[in-house]
């Protein structure tokens, strides 16, 4: 019925962005502790981070999602990310 | 040389916590925005969400995982969770 619609496939890229190791992490730290004071045991640690869902024309590639962390979504002087593309 | 930690095995979760849909999602919105500012086209749509990733002593289960997004990590008026166990 509509061929542009189902020639054109929507895409979708998910990033993640934590914080580097060592980098301290109070967020998740207050997480932790919340966590331990509601009485959750076992938890030996937690670090809190984003998650950025894009959806993308055609045609766009992975190149290109990089490129959006290295200047907008990530802070690589503190953080890492990682690209997942569906 | 250290038994009970080659036995003890760190048990890992990552917890997705994103809005649900038909939820308005203003800091999406302003990463869309910033993106095509920046000159990146193709962009549909942006959700932002949280990531919380945990390290649980081994016998640790999903559920407990699962009760810890419902009483705390998530809020579940507005927010969906998903729990990966790894």
């Amino acid at each position: 019925m509509r061929p542009g619609r189902t020639e054109g496939r929507d895409m979708k890229a998910r990033v993640h962005v934590m914080l580097k190791n060592g980098v301290l992490d109070p967020q998740g730290e207050a997480v932790r502790h919340a966590l331990g004071a509601m009485g959750f045991e076992g938890i030996n640690g937690v670090r809190q981070g984003k998650v950025i869902e894009l959806d993308l024309a055609e045609g766009t590639t992975e190149a290109d999602v990089s490129a959006m962390c290295e200047k907008l979504l990530a802070n690589t002087v503190i953080e890492s990310y990682s690209v997942e593309i569906s």
